[in-house]
């Protein structure tokens, strides 16, 4: 019979609402032939906040699953034994700590925590850059990325304890020669970081144990050959800078999610021809093939998906790898000389980028250099759009259409049980209460010993696991040890050179700005724990090439501290970008709180994923206008921010 | 800019009804960014009936468009100016008749027919060898076959005067080897055929004008290399059979359906991943890229698809031609010598078997050889499904389901209007009465003439279309002359060597033999004009393999027919196929038919593409089994005729 390749670790990104509801969809997904798990957070979980904490607000259980606790992890993987599982975990800031979960439970479970295999993230330059779930500085950043892979070298030789990731950056608009750039620049941070920390004939293991996470867009010849590039430079690093001479620790490990930012809120079920053609740049070539990957759905970009969506996203990869011949041949590029240039000519360009950036002193050095180029990308990828010269089907050609019979009923979407984050919050407080609060104090102070004189927080942070510390609390212990982080906004308060085209609109803001008196100024706030700031970007970014004066401070503030920001900086017009679901509350919590301290002429307009039926509830409260990634053209919402404060001043004039 | 090559022609293989609803969905296709039209027509049409004529009950505007003369062409082009056109038309033994009613279309357009472009399908030898709809005897079909290309040589340039399937061989079983040695000795017996009838130095022209009509499966890579194969063969053939030194006119040219065999009905939406990864086979590389491409719906292993369906298999060629990075490059496997390595592989085996077939005298003498190897060869893949060996996603692995959204509703698929027949025949009665009833006798008169000394068809055809003669009358008129031909079977009354594993079931035939006292007896047939008898001789073959005795007489027999044929042969049951759509009135009449001549007690089973309120129906009016898409096993399908056979001689006992 006919040689196959063994396929790639089958996975789907999931997990919602709790940890009971998320291990009914891994066992199901299991049996319908996944094989691996891969674990979705919620941002609370993400981003160091129990449940029951202030920010957590609306977020719990919405884009992932929250863990507060062994008693929650325990419940997650509920009859799934950990010794026998390959386990994803995107998880950044809290990896330290959700992997001292993991390994808690696994000797709970009686298994030797030396044959776990799986992953954690853990790469938190890229938060920084695009994903936001950040907690401490880059430096102290650095420091836990580093105490988790030296202690999974020596305890758990078989997890990767580090995945480095160009995924984001692709999701915040990078060129396939920044991905490269970027996330071997992070790799080099860490590598370098490690190295002074281990015996010198250790480190080659250590590179060996180094993986990475990378995106695939719609061009996947290009994608590709990118993918072929990462494997040849990658070897090229590990040899000539770290010099690891077995071939086998400088080989390019890597897992996939594909593109989300190309999916369509427009004829959504031309989602999953995207989806496939992206899957083919990881896996047709043999030499540069995924080891692990995981899809979205079609209609991910559009709301939760159900079992069905994910099931069917897996029959995806079940095909590809079970009825195709792809795994019978080997590499099928190889000496092609198309392929070859264009691996050349991209691995030229990122060499140059990644030079640069280790010329500024290294990723960490060059985080708002990094964010600057990405914002700048993502602009130049938008206007290609809106002017056409991208064609996205649906959206700005062949735009007719049928009536979908997919998105055409009444459940097109999960609907998490609105009951999730209560009962999240009563588990939590029952397993405070009943936890030996002498050995949780003991644990943390620990902790914050060992923090502070610089130790691997790995055996700590087991053993708080192990007496019942929260989430919340580690990372509290923390955060007072290390500070709390601010990002860079990658958006400078000067004009770009991409301006042209934008005449009109420029003394369209001009005129009304001289209607106003001053410069129309707008806010664009990122309330909750969303760290998704693409939008959020581009709104300000455009806003302010077209003249206006624009107020943004980043992302995750609280409502009260938009509010007060807003009053303060006198703007004429609130943005608001939610793209975690919590949009509900937290738009109505600041309209309410906007009211009572006299802002309540501000106008309000929100971009997100907005269910149509929440679309009518904002409206209802008098939210100015709503966009969802329908709404491409950038312009058309600057003409609409010019129009409602226009009207602004009409209605003042009227009342006055 | 990067430089992007043109996109293939894309179509979508479509009509149902009447000229008038397949010409609205025509319009909306083109509206929704198709760039060519190809045309189904009905049964009727393919196989020179009228609407009115007994054999077409049941089947007009069933699995095509019914176009009975020049004003049915008139309305299904209403609108669309032939000259700014790129029509296909699947048409094979009426393909002279088809090409003529649009010739004379065109030229009521005030159209110069010299500029008209699309395809005619006009291969022969395939409808005998897999897909039914051939009218006369294989030398008559071959000199027709040449008419049609020598007149288009000469009066319409740039229409394709021959589309070589490989299509339906792949269809009918055949191995990528079989469906380059078939295709090719088919062209090689056109060209025979041609090359004496025109001058020297414009035979090379000629062959420039040859294409073919491609299928592709799941095993892409497999199937790239096969397309490569057809281009280096073709090339060679060109070159040194027939002396065509330019490259030019050496081109392999084709277009594509891609593969309809493997698409489930189990979790049918899996077949949208299926047709993406079959259409790469066709595009992916550019030295052999497809020119023109139409794909099926996800649902057409289920029934008619609706508008929306249709979109949504346009928008994936839309997708790889406009959004990908496809086209920006140069051939992608140039050099690489997994692929080479493959292709001469295939090469070297096509080329033995295409040796074999010209030994034997070329196409038109091996076709009963062919048909054979063809029925082999599906047998050899139905039974690797049955044992497994080839995964199929949703029939043998992943079987584990949700239900699925997409097929949960109520108008799932097209349902023609059941008035459709009545309207069209009212038309036709309109038709022949308002013609020039002398202008037509005479047309049909010049017919009869020009075919019985030899002359070209088409002058002829163009004259009688002008003056209103119908498809039935053309067919018959040639019918009178050429005769009527019944195709080869392909299955010999000898068991095959592929016995082994079937030892249960033949001990249990002898067994129920015995009781019988005599051997059991079935009859397969193939009522109405559906041609696709893959199915049937499957069925044929196992059945005949497991020990029992089988009556198979093909394909387009009367309901009169097959029952006349079961009670002559004392047959214990009857086994019908009907993959038209038309099996409720056929099966329905077969049963009233069985009664009135006492063989109500024969107990009659149907394949086909069945829908559930068809089913009930089906099963009140007493049929003892119906088997879809979804019995993929055939083994299971023989132990219940066993069963049903066996039940019958206890009814005898307890009834006697």
């Amino acid at each position: 019979m006919t040689h196959r390749d063994n396929p790639w670790i089958i996975r789907t990104y999931s997990g919602h609402s709790s940890a009971k509801e998320s291990n009914k969809l891994y066992k199901d997904n299991l049996t319908k032939g996944q094989t691996g798990l891969s674990i979705a957070f919620d941002l609370p979980t993400q981003t160091g906040y129990d449940s029951d904490h202030i920010l957590s607000r609306g977020e719990v259980g919405k884009v992932g699953v929250p863990i507060c606790h062994l008693g929650d992890m325990r419940t997650l993987f509920d009859g799934i034994p950990l010794g026998k599982m390959n386990t994803s975990m995107t998880i950044n800031a809290t990896a330290p700590w959700l992997l001292a979960l993991y390994i808690a439970l696994a000797k709970e479970q009686d298994t030797d925590p030396s044959i776990l295999r799986g992953t954690v993230q853990n790469d938190l330059v890229k938060e920084y850059l695009s994903r936001g779930t950040f907690i401490f500085p880059p430096e102290e950043s650095l420091k836990l990325m580093g105490d988790v892979a030296t202690y999974c070298f020596t305890n758990i030789p078989k997890w990767n304890p580090m995945n480095v990731c160009s995924y984001h950056l692709q999701e915040a608009g990078a060129t396939p020669v920044q991905e490269l750039a970027y996330a071997l620049a992070t790799a080099i941070a860490a590598l370098d970081e490690i190295r002074p920390q281990v015996a010198n004939e250790d480190f080659p293991r250590i590179v060996g144990r180094i993986s990475f996470f990378l995106n695939a867009g719609i061009k996947f010849v290009t994608e590709t050959c990118k993918i072929r590039a990462f494997v040849e430079l990658w070897d090229d690093i590990c040899l000539n800078r770290y010099k690891v001479e077995q071939p086998k620790y400088r080989r390019f490990r890597y897992g996939v999610q594909v593109n989300s930012l190309g999916l369509t809120e427009q004829q959504p079920e031309n989602n999953v021809y995207r989806i496939l053609l992206e899957l083919l740049a990881v896996t047709l070539s043999k030499n540069a093939r995924a080891r692990a990957i995981q899809l979205p759905a079609w209609n991910e970009a559009l709301g939760l998906p159900r079992p069905w969506d994910q099931q069917w996203s897996l029959r995806m990869q079940q095909i590809l790898a079970y009825e195709t011949d792809l795994l019978e041949f080997d590499d099928l590029f190889e000496g092609n000389p198309e392929i070859e240039k264009k691996v050349e000519e991209i691995k030229a360009n990122a060499l140059t980028e990644l030079k640069q950036i280790l010329t500024m002193g290294g990723a960490v050095k060059s985080i708002e250099y990094m964010k600057r180029r990405l914002v700048e990308s993502n602009a130049e990828r938008v206007r290609k759009i809106e002017s056409g010269e991208t064609i996205l089907v649906g959206v700005n050609k062949f735009v007719e259409s049928e009536t979908s019979p997919l998105v055409d009923g009444d459940e097109v979407f999960l609907t998490p049980k609105k009951t999730a984050e209560d009962v999240q919050i009563t588990s939590l407080l029952e397993w405070r209460s009943s936890r030996d609060g002498h050995a949780v104090s003991k644990a943390l102070q620990d902790l914050a010993h060992s923090a502070r004189i610089g130790e691997n927080i790995m055996p700590v942070s087991i053993k708080a696991a192990q007496v019942g510390v929260t989430t919340g609390e580690w990372a509290q212990t923390l955060r007072e040890i290390y500070g709390n982080y601010r990002g860079p906004l990658g958006i400078s308060s000067a004009p770009s050179n991409r301006t042209e085209g934008l005449e009109e609109l420029r003394s369209e803001v001009d005129r009304v700005s001289e209607d106003l008196g001053t410069r129309i100024k707008i806010l664009i706030g990122k309330p909750g724990l969303d760290g998704h700031s693409n939008g959020a970007e581009q709104i300000a970014f455009r806003a302010r090439d077209i003249g206006m004066k624009i107020v943004y401070t980043g992302i995750r503030y609280t409502v009260d501290e938009i509010v007060e920001s807003a009053l303060e900086e006198n703007v004429h017009l609130i943005g608001l970008s939610i793209l975690s679901g919590s949009h509900l509350s937290l738009v109505i919590e600041m309209i309410e709180k906007l009211k009572e301290r006299g802002g309540g002429n501000i106008p309000i307009i929100l971009g997100g994923i907005i269910p149509d039926e929440d679309r009518v509830k904002l409206k209802e409260r008098g939210l100015a206008a709503i966009y969802t990634p329908k709404d491409y053209e950038i312009n058309t919402i600057m003409k609409d921010i010019i129009a409602i404060v226009h009207q602004r001043i009409d209605n003042k004039i009227l009342t006055s």
